[in-house]
């Protein structure tokens, strides 16, 4: 069976995101003084071939960790579906 | 009041992801053969301060169109729930 993974990374919280500060600052320029708060992260999408769901959630969360997100720095949650 | 979107950009399908074809690759050499057709974009949460979900949604609408995503090569979508 074939499944979608739709993965977020994002910066911890307490971590500085000087990408989303730039942003922030812009939407000032821009006249978009009620947007606040800009953080930005990565979203994949990736599709796996699994024999069931558990074994692809797995699997998605071993390629979360050993590479898509840096622990020490970010965040990860991820949806699956079937394709 | 205060709303939270949560906003989702991606090269488009046409486009070519060097970046999500690298990390495709490289989830083989993890053992992960069953991974593939990566895609890597961005993930964007922000906060804004708006009279109702309509106007909020609006203004979400235009920081998108103005800075978060290049339409040329990517697309956006988003949503928005009350903080």
């Amino acid at each position: 069976m074939k499944f979608i993974a739709e993965i977020n990374v994002m910066p911890h919280k307490e971590i500085l995101d000087p990408q989303g500060k730039a942003v922030t600052k812009s939407m000032v320029n821009l006249g978009l003084n009620e947007i606040q708060n800009v953080r930005i992260g990565k979203h994949i999408t990736l599709e796996i071939e699994s024999p069931d769901q558990e074994s692809a959630r797995a699997k998605v969360d071993e390629a979360c960790r050993k590479l898509l997100a840096n622990l020490i720095m970010e965040s990860y949650d991820f949806t699956l579906r079937q394709a």
